[in-house]
Protein backbone atom coordinates (compact mmCIF):
# COMPACT_ATOMS: atom_id res chain seq x y z
CA UNK A 1 0.00 0.00 0.00
CA UNK A 2 1.52 3.57 -0.72
CA UNK A 3 0.89 6.19 0.50
CA UNK A 4 -1.16 9.60 -0.17
CA UNK A 5 0.36 12.64 -1.13
CA UNK A 6 -2.07 15.83 0.52
CA UNK A 7 -1.42 19.15 -0.98
CA UNK A 8 -2.53 21.43 2.55
CA UNK A 9 -3.15 24.66 2.09
CA UNK A 10 -2.17 26.43 5.26
CA UNK A 11 -3.60 29.86 4.54
CA UNK A 12 -2.40 33.03 4.02
CA UNK A 13 0.49 32.96 6.83
CA UNK A 14 -1.62 33.58 10.02
CA UNK A 15 -1.78 30.05 11.96
CA UNK A 16 -4.80 30.41 12.77
CA UNK A 17 -6.46 30.63 9.68
CA UNK A 18 -5.54 27.13 9.10
CA UNK A 19 -8.78 24.64 8.53
CA UNK A 20 -9.47 21.96 11.03
CA UNK A 21 -9.29 19.53 8.33
CA UNK A 22 -5.21 20.74 7.34
CA UNK A 23 -4.48 20.29 11.15
CA UNK A 24 -5.79 16.87 11.33
CA UNK A 25 -3.48 16.19 8.20
CA UNK A 26 -0.73 17.36 9.63
CA UNK A 27 -1.21 15.87 12.68
CA UNK A 28 -1.32 12.50 11.07
CA UNK A 29 1.26 12.57 8.00
CA UNK A 30 4.84 11.42 8.93
CA UNK A 31 6.30 13.63 5.72
CA UNK A 32 5.87 17.10 5.91
CA UNK A 33 7.29 18.73 2.75
CA UNK A 34 7.39 22.72 1.81
CA UNK A 35 8.40 25.25 -0.49
CA UNK A 36 11.27 27.13 0.81
CA UNK A 37 13.38 30.24 -0.90
CA UNK A 38 17.14 29.08 -1.69
CA UNK A 39 18.21 30.00 2.05
CA UNK A 40 15.56 28.09 3.42
CA UNK A 41 13.12 30.57 4.54
CA UNK A 42 10.19 28.77 4.23
CA UNK A 43 6.51 31.03 4.66
CA UNK A 44 4.20 28.04 4.40
CA UNK A 45 6.29 26.48 7.00
CA UNK A 46 5.77 29.32 9.23
CA UNK A 47 1.54 29.53 8.60
CA UNK A 48 2.15 26.05 9.55
CA UNK A 49 4.44 25.97 12.76
CA UNK A 50 1.70 25.51 15.84
CA UNK A 51 0.71 22.72 13.74
CA UNK A 52 3.54 20.39 12.80
CA UNK A 53 4.20 18.28 15.94
CA UNK A 54 7.58 16.64 16.97
CA UNK A 55 9.48 13.93 15.51
CA UNK A 56 8.25 14.76 11.65
CA UNK A 57 10.54 13.49 8.47
CA UNK A 58 10.63 17.42 6.92
CA UNK A 59 11.76 17.68 3.20
CA UNK A 60 12.38 21.24 2.54
CA UNK A 61 12.34 22.24 -1.38
CA UNK A 62 14.49 25.10 -2.12
CA UNK A 63 13.38 26.99 -4.81
CA UNK A 64 14.79 30.77 -6.53
CA UNK A 65 12.27 33.24 -6.17
CA UNK A 66 11.44 34.21 -9.59
CA UNK A 67 12.24 30.89 -11.20
CA UNK A 68 13.36 30.50 -14.77
CA UNK A 69 11.12 27.56 -15.79
CA UNK A 70 13.91 25.13 -17.11
CA UNK A 71 15.93 25.50 -13.21
CA UNK A 72 12.82 25.30 -11.72
CA UNK A 73 11.44 22.38 -13.84
CA UNK A 74 14.73 20.40 -12.85
CA UNK A 75 13.91 21.52 -9.19
CA UNK A 76 10.64 19.94 -9.43
CA UNK A 77 11.99 16.60 -10.79
CA UNK A 78 14.37 16.64 -7.70
CA UNK A 79 11.41 17.14 -5.38
CA UNK A 80 8.59 14.63 -6.93
CA UNK A 81 11.19 12.13 -6.39
CA UNK A 82 12.03 12.59 -2.51
CA UNK A 83 8.23 12.64 -2.20
CA UNK A 84 8.14 9.47 -4.29
CA UNK A 85 10.64 7.63 -1.97
CA UNK A 86 8.64 8.34 1.16
CA UNK A 87 4.88 7.08 -0.68
CA UNK A 88 6.37 4.53 -1.94
CA UNK A 89 7.47 3.29 1.14
CA UNK A 90 3.91 3.53 2.66
CA UNK A 91 4.27 6.64 4.19
CA UNK A 92 1.43 10.10 3.81
CA UNK A 93 3.30 12.59 2.81
CA UNK A 94 1.58 16.67 3.77
CA UNK A 95 3.02 18.70 1.01
CA UNK A 96 2.13 22.45 3.10
CA UNK A 97 1.22 25.52 0.68
CA UNK A 98 0.96 28.75 1.59
CA UNK A 99 -3.01 29.97 0.44
CA UNK A 100 -4.29 27.12 -1.76
CA UNK A 101 -2.57 24.42 -3.49
CA UNK A 102 -4.60 25.02 -6.25
CA UNK A 103 -4.02 28.95 -6.77
CA UNK A 104 -0.36 29.76 -7.54
CA UNK A 105 0.71 27.61 -5.91
CA UNK A 106 3.78 25.16 -6.71
CA UNK A 107 1.68 22.33 -5.48
CA UNK A 108 0.27 21.99 -9.01
CA UNK A 109 3.79 20.68 -10.52
CA UNK A 110 4.56 18.40 -7.67
CA UNK A 111 1.01 16.96 -8.49
CA UNK A 112 1.57 16.75 -12.07
CA UNK A 113 5.00 14.38 -11.54
CA UNK A 114 3.22 12.35 -9.28
CA UNK A 115 -0.93 12.11 -10.39
CA UNK A 116 -1.54 8.45 -11.69
CA UNK A 117 1.19 6.50 -9.62
CA UNK A 118 0.12 8.03 -5.96
CA UNK A 119 -3.19 8.34 -4.06
CA UNK A 120 -3.56 12.80 -4.12
CA UNK A 121 -5.33 14.62 -2.00
CA UNK A 122 -6.06 18.25 -1.90
CA UNK A 123 -6.96 20.24 1.19
CA UNK A 124 -8.16 23.86 0.27
CA UNK A 125 -7.33 26.50 2.14
CA UNK A 126 -7.66 30.74 2.68
CA UNK A 127 -6.11 32.55 -0.36
CA UNK A 128 -4.05 35.61 -0.27
CA UNK A 129 -6.36 37.32 -1.98
CA UNK A 130 -8.91 36.76 0.52
CA UNK A 131 -7.07 38.11 3.58
CA UNK A 132 -5.99 40.77 1.75
CA UNK A 133 -10.03 41.70 1.20
CA UNK A 134 -10.55 41.35 4.73
CA UNK A 135 -7.40 43.65 5.06
CA UNK A 136 -9.19 46.22 2.88
CA UNK A 137 -12.85 45.34 3.97
CA UNK A 138 -13.92 45.84 0.47
CA UNK A 139 -15.69 42.66 -1.24
CA UNK A 140 -13.54 41.15 -4.18
CA UNK A 141 -17.13 40.51 -6.08
CA UNK A 142 -20.83 41.19 -5.03
CA UNK A 143 -23.87 40.13 -7.05
CA UNK A 144 -23.33 40.14 -11.02
CA UNK A 145 -19.71 41.33 -10.47
CA UNK A 146 -17.03 39.47 -12.62
CA UNK A 147 -13.18 39.22 -10.68
CA UNK A 148 -9.74 39.24 -12.70
CA UNK A 149 -6.96 37.78 -10.86
CA UNK A 150 -3.92 38.79 -12.75
CA UNK A 151 -0.24 38.10 -12.15
CA UNK A 152 1.82 41.30 -12.46
CA UNK A 153 4.09 39.15 -14.34
CA UNK A 154 2.45 39.56 -17.38
CA UNK A 155 3.90 42.23 -20.03
CA UNK A 156 2.28 45.26 -20.26
CA UNK A 157 -0.15 45.23 -23.53
CA UNK A 158 -1.62 41.40 -21.60
CA UNK A 159 -1.37 42.65 -18.02
CA UNK A 160 -4.15 45.20 -19.84
CA UNK A 161 -6.04 43.20 -21.73
CA UNK A 162 -6.87 40.56 -19.26
CA UNK A 163 -7.80 43.86 -17.00
CA UNK A 164 -10.00 45.58 -19.36
CA UNK A 165 -13.15 43.56 -18.98
CA UNK A 166 -13.77 42.34 -15.16
CA UNK A 167 -15.65 44.78 -12.30
CA UNK A 168 -12.98 44.07 -9.66
CA UNK A 169 -9.12 43.41 -10.31
CA UNK A 170 -6.92 41.11 -7.84
CA UNK A 171 -2.85 41.57 -8.99
CA UNK A 172 -0.48 39.08 -7.65
CA UNK A 173 3.01 38.57 -7.60
CA UNK A 174 3.34 42.39 -7.44
CA UNK A 175 6.80 42.96 -6.11
CA UNK A 176 9.92 44.41 -8.78
CA UNK A 177 6.76 44.87 -11.79
CA UNK A 178 5.15 47.73 -9.51
CA UNK A 179 5.98 50.29 -12.43
CA UNK A 180 4.69 48.40 -14.74
CA UNK A 181 1.54 47.85 -13.00
CA UNK A 182 0.89 51.39 -11.73
CA UNK A 183 1.15 52.56 -15.95
CA UNK A 184 -1.55 50.28 -17.00
CA UNK A 185 -3.73 51.43 -13.92
CA UNK A 186 -2.76 55.02 -15.07
CA UNK A 187 -4.01 53.73 -18.97
CA UNK A 188 -7.25 52.22 -17.35
CA UNK A 189 -8.12 55.25 -15.37
CA UNK A 190 -7.97 53.12 -11.93
CA UNK A 191 -5.10 54.29 -10.49
CA UNK A 192 -7.33 56.46 -7.90
CA UNK A 193 -9.17 53.45 -6.18
CA UNK A 194 -6.01 51.08 -6.26
CA UNK A 195 -5.39 49.92 -3.08
CA UNK A 196 -1.65 48.16 -2.30
CA UNK A 197 -2.04 45.24 0.42
CA UNK A 198 1.74 43.40 1.51
CA UNK A 199 1.54 40.47 4.13
CA UNK A 200 -1.82 40.21 4.25
CA UNK A 201 -2.90 38.25 7.38
CA UNK A 202 0.86 38.14 9.03
CA UNK A 203 2.43 40.73 12.05
CA UNK A 204 3.43 42.36 9.01
CA UNK A 205 0.11 43.28 7.32
CA UNK A 206 -0.49 47.07 5.62
CA UNK A 207 -2.74 48.49 3.64
CA UNK A 208 -1.93 51.99 1.07
CA UNK A 209 -3.29 53.69 -1.60
CA UNK A 210 -1.37 52.22 -4.56
CA UNK A 211 0.40 56.07 -5.39
CA UNK A 212 1.82 55.77 -1.99
CA UNK A 213 4.18 52.77 -2.79
CA UNK A 214 7.49 52.83 -4.76
CA UNK A 215 9.23 50.22 -6.39
CA UNK A 216 11.88 50.06 -3.50
CA UNK A 217 9.05 49.71 -1.08
CA UNK A 218 7.33 47.00 -3.23
CA UNK A 219 6.75 43.17 -1.86
CA UNK A 220 6.62 39.85 -3.73
CA UNK A 221 4.05 39.25 -1.36
CA UNK A 222 1.54 41.67 -2.13
CA UNK A 223 -1.76 41.72 -3.63
CA UNK A 224 -3.38 45.30 -5.79
CA UNK A 225 -7.10 45.32 -5.08
CA UNK A 226 -9.03 47.05 -7.81
CA UNK A 227 -12.69 47.79 -7.92
CA UNK A 228 -14.07 49.73 -10.87
CA UNK A 229 -17.77 49.96 -9.97
CA UNK A 230 -19.82 49.96 -6.53
CA UNK A 231 -17.61 51.95 -3.81
CA UNK A 232 -18.05 50.68 -0.19
CA UNK A 233 -17.93 52.89 2.90
CA UNK B 1 -18.83 50.26 24.07
CA UNK B 2 -20.28 48.46 21.36
CA UNK B 3 -20.11 45.12 20.04
CA UNK B 4 -17.82 44.49 17.11
CA UNK B 5 -19.45 42.91 13.91
CA UNK B 6 -17.34 39.79 12.68
CA UNK B 7 -18.18 38.25 9.23
CA UNK B 8 -16.96 35.27 9.93
CA UNK B 9 -16.39 32.56 6.40
CA UNK B 10 -17.07 29.50 7.34
CA UNK B 11 -15.59 27.74 4.45
CA UNK B 12 -17.52 25.63 1.24
CA UNK B 13 -19.62 22.97 3.31
CA UNK B 14 -17.49 20.64 5.30
CA UNK B 15 -17.39 21.51 9.01
CA UNK B 16 -13.24 20.60 8.48
CA UNK B 17 -12.59 23.05 6.42
CA UNK B 18 -13.17 26.06 8.99
CA UNK B 19 -10.45 27.93 10.45
CA UNK B 20 -9.27 27.79 14.30
CA UNK B 21 -10.03 31.84 13.93
CA UNK B 22 -13.51 31.33 12.89
CA UNK B 23 -13.89 28.57 15.46
CA UNK B 24 -12.70 30.49 18.43
CA UNK B 25 -14.43 33.76 17.12
CA UNK B 26 -17.83 32.01 17.14
CA UNK B 27 -17.26 30.70 20.00
CA UNK B 28 -16.81 34.05 22.04
CA UNK B 29 -19.93 35.71 20.15
CA UNK B 30 -23.07 35.66 22.15
CA UNK B 31 -24.98 36.43 18.69
CA UNK B 32 -24.77 34.33 15.69
CA UNK B 33 -26.53 35.33 12.63
CA UNK B 34 -26.94 33.44 9.27
CA UNK B 35 -28.19 34.46 5.59
CA UNK B 36 -31.25 31.47 5.59
CA UNK B 37 -33.26 30.43 2.22
CA UNK B 38 -37.29 31.58 2.61
CA UNK B 39 -37.82 28.19 4.58
CA UNK B 40 -35.04 28.88 7.11
CA UNK B 41 -32.63 26.43 5.15
CA UNK B 42 -28.72 27.79 5.80
CA UNK B 43 -25.79 26.15 4.07
CA UNK B 44 -23.91 28.29 6.09
CA UNK B 45 -25.23 27.49 9.47
CA UNK B 46 -25.03 23.75 8.32
CA UNK B 47 -21.04 24.34 7.45
CA UNK B 48 -20.68 25.80 11.27
CA UNK B 49 -23.06 23.14 12.98
CA UNK B 50 -20.74 21.66 15.49
CA UNK B 51 -18.67 25.23 16.35
CA UNK B 52 -22.02 26.77 16.90
CA UNK B 53 -21.90 26.31 20.94
CA UNK B 54 -25.56 26.36 22.83
CA UNK B 55 -26.64 29.54 24.69
CA UNK B 56 -26.44 31.38 21.75
CA UNK B 57 -28.60 34.44 20.15
CA UNK B 58 -29.37 32.95 16.27
CA UNK B 59 -30.89 35.39 13.97
CA UNK B 60 -32.29 34.27 10.26
CA UNK B 61 -31.27 36.45 8.01
CA UNK B 62 -34.26 34.84 5.38
CA UNK B 63 -33.28 35.84 1.64
CA UNK B 64 -34.58 34.77 -1.66
CA UNK B 65 -32.56 32.44 -3.27
CA UNK B 66 -32.57 34.50 -6.43
CA UNK B 67 -33.03 38.13 -5.43
CA UNK B 68 -34.57 40.98 -6.97
CA UNK B 69 -32.62 44.05 -6.13
CA UNK B 70 -34.80 45.99 -4.62
CA UNK B 71 -36.71 43.68 -2.22
CA UNK B 72 -33.47 42.34 -1.20
CA UNK B 73 -32.29 45.54 -0.12
CA UNK B 74 -35.30 45.99 2.27
CA UNK B 75 -34.65 42.61 3.43
CA UNK B 76 -30.89 43.83 3.91
CA UNK B 77 -31.90 46.74 5.78
CA UNK B 78 -33.92 45.08 8.26
CA UNK B 79 -31.22 42.62 8.64
CA UNK B 80 -28.65 45.09 10.03
CA UNK B 81 -31.21 46.89 12.16
CA UNK B 82 -31.67 43.76 13.80
CA UNK B 83 -27.80 43.32 14.38
CA UNK B 84 -27.34 46.65 15.20
CA UNK B 85 -29.54 46.71 18.11
CA UNK B 86 -27.06 43.76 19.79
CA UNK B 87 -24.05 46.05 18.70
CA UNK B 88 -25.39 49.11 19.86
CA UNK B 89 -26.37 46.37 23.55
CA UNK B 90 -22.31 45.96 23.74
CA UNK B 91 -22.78 42.28 22.13
CA UNK B 92 -20.46 40.93 19.51
CA UNK B 93 -21.94 39.50 16.42
CA UNK B 94 -20.39 36.67 14.71
CA UNK B 95 -22.55 36.59 10.75
CA UNK B 96 -21.39 33.01 9.09
CA UNK B 97 -20.56 33.39 5.29
CA UNK B 98 -20.54 30.05 3.35
CA UNK B 99 -17.21 30.37 1.36
CA UNK B 100 -15.43 33.93 2.31
CA UNK B 101 -17.09 36.86 3.58
CA UNK B 102 -15.88 39.20 0.82
CA UNK B 103 -16.58 36.65 -2.02
CA UNK B 104 -20.41 36.90 -3.90
CA UNK B 105 -21.03 37.05 -0.06
CA UNK B 106 -24.49 38.51 1.77
CA UNK B 107 -22.37 40.35 4.24
CA UNK B 108 -20.78 42.67 2.08
CA UNK B 109 -24.13 44.13 2.46
CA UNK B 110 -24.76 44.12 5.61
CA UNK B 111 -21.56 45.65 6.15
CA UNK B 112 -21.82 48.47 3.98
CA UNK B 113 -24.73 49.58 5.98
CA UNK B 114 -23.25 49.22 9.70
CA UNK B 115 -19.54 50.62 8.77
CA UNK B 116 -18.69 53.69 10.35
CA UNK B 117 -21.24 53.00 13.22
CA UNK B 118 -19.27 49.66 14.89
CA UNK B 119 -16.26 48.16 14.36
CA UNK B 120 -16.22 45.50 11.85
CA UNK B 121 -13.44 42.30 11.22
CA UNK B 122 -13.45 40.05 8.66
CA UNK B 123 -12.52 36.34 8.94
CA UNK B 124 -11.75 35.06 5.59
CA UNK B 125 -12.69 31.22 4.79
CA UNK B 126 -12.17 28.80 1.82
CA UNK B 127 -14.43 29.29 -1.45
CA UNK B 128 -16.22 26.90 -2.96
CA UNK B 129 -13.46 28.04 -6.05
CA UNK B 130 -11.14 26.26 -4.23
CA UNK B 131 -13.30 23.49 -2.78
CA UNK B 132 -13.90 22.50 -6.38
CA UNK B 133 -10.48 23.03 -7.79
CA UNK B 134 -9.60 20.51 -5.19
CA UNK B 135 -12.37 18.20 -6.12
CA UNK B 136 -11.39 18.52 -10.11
CA UNK B 137 -7.18 18.18 -8.78
CA UNK B 138 -6.72 20.70 -11.47
CA UNK B 139 -4.99 23.97 -10.85
CA UNK B 140 -7.24 27.44 -10.63
CA UNK B 141 -4.19 29.20 -11.78
CA UNK B 142 -0.31 28.47 -12.03
CA UNK B 143 2.80 30.68 -13.08
CA UNK B 144 1.51 33.77 -15.41
CA UNK B 145 -2.42 32.61 -16.00
CA UNK B 146 -4.76 34.69 -15.03
CA UNK B 147 -8.16 33.55 -13.84
CA UNK B 148 -11.41 34.95 -14.23
CA UNK B 149 -14.28 34.48 -11.82
CA UNK B 150 -17.74 35.08 -13.89
CA UNK B 151 -20.92 35.15 -12.95
CA UNK B 152 -23.50 32.95 -14.60
CA UNK B 153 -26.34 35.15 -14.58
CA UNK B 154 -24.86 37.70 -16.98
CA UNK B 155 -25.98 37.92 -19.85
CA UNK B 156 -24.67 36.25 -22.83
CA UNK B 157 -22.60 38.65 -24.42
CA UNK B 158 -21.30 40.31 -21.44
CA UNK B 159 -20.39 36.63 -19.87
CA UNK B 160 -18.33 35.58 -23.62
CA UNK B 161 -16.72 39.28 -23.07
CA UNK B 162 -15.95 38.10 -19.43
CA UNK B 163 -14.11 34.89 -20.52
CA UNK B 164 -12.02 36.13 -23.49
CA UNK B 165 -9.30 36.75 -22.43
CA UNK B 166 -8.39 34.64 -19.20
CA UNK B 167 -6.28 31.79 -18.92
CA UNK B 168 -8.70 29.94 -16.88
CA UNK B 169 -12.20 30.51 -16.33
CA UNK B 170 -14.26 29.79 -12.70
CA UNK B 171 -18.07 30.07 -13.78
CA UNK B 172 -19.96 30.95 -10.30
CA UNK B 173 -24.17 31.07 -9.72
CA UNK B 174 -24.69 28.21 -12.57
CA UNK B 175 -27.61 26.61 -11.72
CA UNK B 176 -30.48 27.85 -14.42
CA UNK B 177 -27.90 29.80 -16.54
CA UNK B 178 -26.63 26.27 -17.84
CA UNK B 179 -27.73 26.74 -21.46
CA UNK B 180 -26.84 29.72 -21.82
CA UNK B 181 -23.11 28.85 -20.71
CA UNK B 182 -23.18 26.23 -22.75
CA UNK B 183 -23.89 28.57 -25.77
CA UNK B 184 -21.00 30.87 -24.79
CA UNK B 185 -18.34 28.02 -23.78
CA UNK B 186 -19.28 26.30 -27.12
CA UNK B 187 -18.75 29.77 -28.99
CA UNK B 188 -15.34 29.47 -27.42
CA UNK B 189 -14.48 26.33 -28.43
CA UNK B 190 -13.89 25.91 -23.93
CA UNK B 191 -16.87 22.93 -23.78
CA UNK B 192 -14.55 19.49 -24.05
CA UNK B 193 -12.26 21.05 -21.00
CA UNK B 194 -14.96 22.53 -19.14
CA UNK B 195 -16.12 20.43 -15.61
CA UNK B 196 -18.76 20.83 -13.82
CA UNK B 197 -18.76 20.66 -10.08
CA UNK B 198 -21.48 20.68 -7.18
CA UNK B 199 -21.42 21.17 -3.78
CA UNK B 200 -18.04 20.90 -3.37
CA UNK B 201 -16.96 20.00 0.10
CA UNK B 202 -19.71 18.54 1.55
CA UNK B 203 -21.74 15.28 1.25
CA UNK B 204 -22.92 15.59 -1.93
CA UNK B 205 -19.93 16.46 -4.06
CA UNK B 206 -20.07 15.30 -7.92
CA UNK B 207 -17.14 16.06 -10.47
CA UNK B 208 -18.98 15.99 -14.03
CA UNK B 209 -17.94 16.96 -17.79
CA UNK B 210 -20.11 19.85 -18.55
CA UNK B 211 -21.33 18.01 -21.67
CA UNK B 212 -22.96 15.40 -19.16
CA UNK B 213 -24.84 17.65 -17.37
CA UNK B 214 -28.85 18.61 -17.87
CA UNK B 215 -30.70 21.93 -17.36
CA UNK B 216 -32.69 19.65 -14.76
CA UNK B 217 -29.60 18.76 -13.07
CA UNK B 218 -28.19 21.62 -12.69
CA UNK B 219 -27.35 22.95 -8.84
CA UNK B 220 -27.62 26.51 -7.95
CA UNK B 221 -24.38 25.89 -5.69
CA UNK B 222 -22.49 24.66 -9.14
CA UNK B 223 -19.07 26.10 -9.87
CA UNK B 224 -17.99 25.17 -14.13
CA UNK B 225 -14.03 25.21 -14.15
CA UNK B 226 -12.13 25.28 -17.43
CA UNK B 227 -8.63 25.96 -18.22
CA UNK B 228 -8.09 27.05 -21.69
CA UNK B 229 -4.18 26.03 -21.28
CA UNK B 230 -1.93 23.38 -20.06
CA UNK B 231 -3.94 20.14 -19.07
CA UNK B 232 -3.14 18.63 -16.22
CA UNK B 233 -2.61 14.25 -15.91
Amino acid sequence: MSGTLYGVGVGPGDPELVTLKAVRVLRDCPVVAYPASLDGKSLARAAAEPHVGAGKTEIVIRLPFTPGRADTDERYDRAAQDLAGHLAAGRDVAMLCLGDPLVYGTFAHVMARLAGRFPISVVPGVTSLSAAAAATSQPLAIRDESLAVVPATLDEEPLLEQMKAADSIAVVKVGRHLAKLKRVLDRLGLTAQARYVEFAATGAERVRALGDVGQADSAYFAVVLVRKTEAFP
